[in-house]
């Protein structure tokens, strides 16, 4: 297996760039992970995985397991370059860049499907990936994201996503064009005057629409959507927040029967 | 009005202390908070403002207008002495010291309500200052957090919580004595085999724990609550992060009556 030693080792500088540049990252077509629990389950979904950087004591504990769509791309690094390699604070062991999953693919999958999740706008990568979990775990048909939210394939989505984010549908899109031309009757979340959650029953092809996190959906973006859904609040605390609230959202549609 | 130009001032310096220690807190009684909105909560939730610092901008453009709650305890600082206190990257402008709220008072009121918050061994500020605001949103009556919960009364909790901390009645105490002693019934949130939710009904006098966010609640401490409930699952993921299963919880317990 080769062994690279030098921070400067173009594949090295390579992978840098990517994990800090989404422009780089869409201009290649490809992404970075970090963790052998990321890397197992985006081999599991059918991701391609174009190269893998191992730390020496990973592979000690590991290499002689490892299945050949990874060791047939694998190099050993050295402690030096892993620094340069990990982007967060405990190093991980295991690098890897990765094809992007193909969205027209993606959009097949969700035309057929029931009740999508549509973030629009959404800044936090955190709260993207953990939203793009929960529609997971509610068994959503995929998640809409529009063009300004942030990055899907950066690193903190894909740790927050835990794996969603290979397993889900996921189409980026202008979410205006999408609503007005997808055939889904959207839901737009919204504090206030509307639709009160727990009376209302979700049509099949349903698409719950959230806002950004500080100011929700601006006025014309629902204007954009079908209809408006509030969750009606008992306490005095004025708002959810963007999370929260698509939980509790998605919880409804799966529990009365929009999700199949 | 005072004002305060050096950094080495000794109340400058006692509010930076607090600002990051959970020990001087709680020695002292006190904590701070920044920023003006979360000050007027405070203030309009009856928390006792001990002193406040006010950047010069800030007091140019709310000076007139302060309380006297605020104005009677109120000094200026200098823009060095303002970077000195921000624990935030964009300074707040104002800042407060404030003492924190009666633990026994809160506890009288939890023991009349009918649906409580337990979060047990929680890390993450965010997360808990999250779920405090939820559950001030869906109308519980109360959250119990155990005394290895992070510090309800950092920065980074309040900040969460957006107010909810001064409006939501708060208890840190021992939880498998809280469990034993309160006369509650208590459901453990867990994964796998339980009660599904959904089809249960909270009885009056509930508390909904939370484990941690890492490892969920360990056996032991599933072991002291009196049942286990579990969010069904449709989808692939293998759990919900802790703050979104909260709200789920919540959000049936509020729509199913256990919340009055």
């Amino acid at each position: 297996m080769e062994k690279i030693t030098s921070k400067d080792n173009a594949r090295i500088k390579a992978y840098a760039k990517l994990a800090v540049s989404r422009k780089e990252r869409q201009r290649q077509g490809t992404f970075v992970l970090e963790g052998e629990k990321l890397l197992l389950e985006a081999l599991r979904c059918g991701v391609e995985i174009r190269s893998v950087f191992a730390g020496e004591r990973w592979l000690e504990r590991h290499g002689e397991a490892l299945p050949p769509e990874i060791s047939g791309v694998c190099a050993a690094v050295s402690e030096g370059v892993e620094q340069r390699l990990a982007q967060s604070q405990t190093p991980q062991g295991v690098y890897a860049v990765c094809s992007m999953l193909d969205n027209p693919v993606n959009l097949a999958k969700m035309e057929e499907g029931g009740c999508l999740l549509g973030l629009w706008d959404l800044q936090d990568p955190g709260n993207v990936g953990t939203m793009i979990r929960t529609a997971d775990a509610m068994g959503m048909d995929g998640v809409v994201l529009s063009r300004e939210c942030c990055d899907l394939y950066s690193l903190k989505t894909l740790r927050a996503a835990m794996g969603s984010s290979f397993r889900m549908p996921v189409l980026v899109t202008d979410m205006a064009d999408f609503l007005r031309e997808s055939g889904f009757t959207s839901f737009a979340a919204v504090v206030g005057e509307a639709e009160p959650l727990g009376q209302l029953q979700f049509p099949p092809k349903t698409v719950i629409v959230i806002g950004n996190e500080g100011n929700g959906l601006s006025p014309k973006q629902v204007g954009c959507c079908s209809r408006q859904v509030t969750i009606p609040m008992r306490g005095r605390a004025e708002s959810l927040n963007a999370a929260m609230a698509a939980a509790i959202l998605m919880w409804e549609a799966s529990s009365r029967g929009a999700v199949r």
